[in-house]
């Protein structure tokens, strides 16, 4: 498969956009002059302010350097090829990506060093994988966790006259994928054994983030460590330094706390994966970060946590009962999947600047295109009226749109990206 | 704004495509030679079967022809303009929509008539449609339930030099949008008077859909009835015969039986709007069918139903556990908000065709990339085997799709559409 870079112009036909005539490079976005108080875009719109971008990407950047290892966020979260520049750009080792085909849309977007943290299976996942691989410059990493899983990628790869780098995944039972215990671990590496040369074993690698049993979570860190080192001693591994990695976005501060602790120094190559700090939320990873904040000394030293970066705005369309407003957001616009979106902000189209959203409305239910607004009886909010909504779980929001404005703190829109959901 | 008709060509940056290296022609598409049980297709893809889309697309036009009413089927379902083409051309009255955007996108691939059955609100979202209607060819109709989105719109229109086609929305107490008693129907009225040769009321709207309670359906729908009757021989229409419309998917039969029953015969145009029939399913609209072939004589005359013209397809990447599988099939790929997909094929690549999959086996959970499936122990499952999801909401299973393979009885690939979310 030929590899092309994919078309960067703004088609006029996408939800969220101003007025819009033809195809549009994003660098000439800011030159709109399109503002979103002004009603220059068609709501609802999910947006992203730059400043706490910038904030959130320089803070988690700072948090794993102190920790003197790798950040390899996980790309799936935002499929943005323009933020995955930001966070390389920023100092990000590589990025994390879930499925071939996420791993080829960063590829042909300029990413070099991928790790999937996924198994591959499928011959035309495995064939999207392997035409990426003829570019000897790119960095490829996914998971092993069966025999069977490691035959076929073997089989394949060996036909391909390509060598596939892979790291065991170690899982816990009631977990997701992953070897659950040193019987399948064994039987693993004897099947590694048989494809060397092919599958190449380049490190080992665990995903904590479906668990919320922390002393679970650090035993499985622990167990990760552990069978890094015994690999180490062993020569087994086919990297120098192996890679050793977990954390997603809600326990990076303990996988970190474990892998300093491992003495195992520059022996590994440590790579955490958290995802969602770059536009954070109100819900699930503020819950997460609540915690971090109070437990670990570098963030506390940190002073300042990460700031919601992303919100969705709609219109007020009906105020049909005392106590209700109907807002044209829904199911189709934001997450709904971790709390719904929070009312934050505000704006009447005409004032001065958005004020603060009253603290006692909030959304009752969504769906597919409206969200019910709880609201007291009497409240000053008006059909036309606009309301900007944080959100929780940033993953489910950004698939839901395939544009962004990115705002500076006038709302105006300085920058679009595109999504490749 | 310049409307101009979108790209159709199928880019190579989607998710669900086989091997692609260049822009193609849909068209052009079954030339391939793709099929899905070869693996030439990079899973999760959802697929649409040929021959049950158009099952489905003859059993609804029937079935509302029967009650001699008009079909507008709701196209935020799917946002696949080649899809509202075969619905136009079986024989559809129009298009309802639910969004300004949505209603551009479905202008600029050819639909001329759109019944948007919501609200128009923000400066931007009334541009989008006033561009539109430079076209005097475009008929269009949105809600009001508010004077205040009435003076909105007048002011913006009358600005324009524009007339603009609306429908007053009727709704009740604990449901969404809608004028819920008969002095704000009155206050709405002297609104729309002062508006007059600008917003033309053009008929008597409701939506049903958010209620479950059959008898307080049947009220409104009679309510609408009888409140476009009293403005009929008020004469208060600008449109004869005026729109009289209701009905989602689940309850069409009731609104169409209560309109039929009406006595205003060729003084309306009495329009229904199911939407998720194209593709059916096999959880919240299932179970409405199932009432509906239970107690309506016109759909029991039709001998069969509704069947489910939609699948999501995924591999099995890992059997960690004896009772647990996880599939390459997340919340980015399938609606999970009324019921979890349900597994419906099993198929191993080598074999000769998909077997029922077991009946015993449900997802019990998802992430954003991952399902677990509930397995027996012993149960026949490998890694890379392909599970075939059939699924509950078509709505939140298209939008999560940029592309999706039509396929034939041999899981042959003869045609592809795009959606435009």
């Amino acid at each position: 498969m030929k590899v092309e870079k994919i078309d960067e112009m703004i088609a006029p036909n996408h939800k969220g956009l101003g007025l819009l005539t033809t195809p549009l490079d994003p660098a000439d976005i800011g030159s709109l002059g399109w503002n979103l108080l002004r009603e220059d875009i068609s709501l609802p719109v999910a947006v992203l302010y730059q400043d706490k971008l910038q904030h959130n990407l320089r803070w988690m950047q700072r948090f794993i350097a102190e920790y003197d290892m790798k950040l390899a966020p996980h790309g799936k979260t935002t499929m943005t090829p323009r933020l995955f520049e930001m966070q390389l750009q920023g100092g990000a080792w590589g990025i994390t990506l879930a499925t071939a085909h996420q791993t080829r849309i960063a590829y042909v977007h300029g990413v070099r060093r991928v790790l999937m943290a996924n198994q591959l299976v499928g011959r035309q996942n495995m064939a999207i994988v392997s035409d990426l691989l003829r570019d000897r410059a790119f960095d490829y990493y996914c998971l092993v966790d069966s025999s069977e899983n490691i035959d076929h990628l073997g089989t394949f790869f060996h036909a391909a006259g390509q060598r596939l780098q892979v790291l065991i995944e170690l899982g816990a039972d009631g977990g997701r994928t992953g070897v659950r215990d040193n019987e399948q671990l064994k039987s693993l590496l004897a099947t590694l054994d048989r494809w060397r040369g092919t599958i190449l074993l380049s490190g080992v690698e665990f995903f904590e983030g479906v668990f919320d049993d922390e002393a679970l979570i650090r035993r499985l860190a622990e167990r990760a460590v552990h069978v890094t080192g015994e690999l180490l001693r062993q020569n087994r591994f086919d990297r120098r330094p192996p890679i050793l990695t977990g954390a997603g976005s809600s326990w990076y501060d303990l996988v970190a706390e474990v892998f300093s602790s491992t003495g195992l120094g520059d022996q590994v190559e440590a790579v955490l994966r958290p995802g969602c700090y770059l536009t954070h939320d109100v819900g699930i990873y503020r819950r997460a970060q609540e915690r971090i904040l109070a437990h670990n000394p570098i963030a506390q030293r940190m002073h300042s946590g990460l700031v919601p970066a992303m919100q969705v705005w709609a219109y007020v369309q009906s105020v049909p009962e005392q106590e209700k407003a109907i807002v044209t957001l829904g199911k189709r616009d934001a997450a709904f999947d971790a709390g719904l979106p929070s009312p934050a902000l505000h704006y009447r189209p005409g004032s001065a600047a958005p004020v603060t959203a009253s603290a006692h409305w909030n959304l009752t239910r969504m769906m597919d295109q409206h969200a019910f607004l709880h609201i007291d009886a009497g409240d000053d909010i008006r059909v036309g009226d606009m309301i900007g909504f944080d959100i929780s779980h940033p993953c489910l929001t950004f698939d839901k749109w395939r544009v962004l404005p990115i705002l500076n703190a006038e709302y105006q829109v300085i920058d679009m990206v595109q999504t490749y959901f």
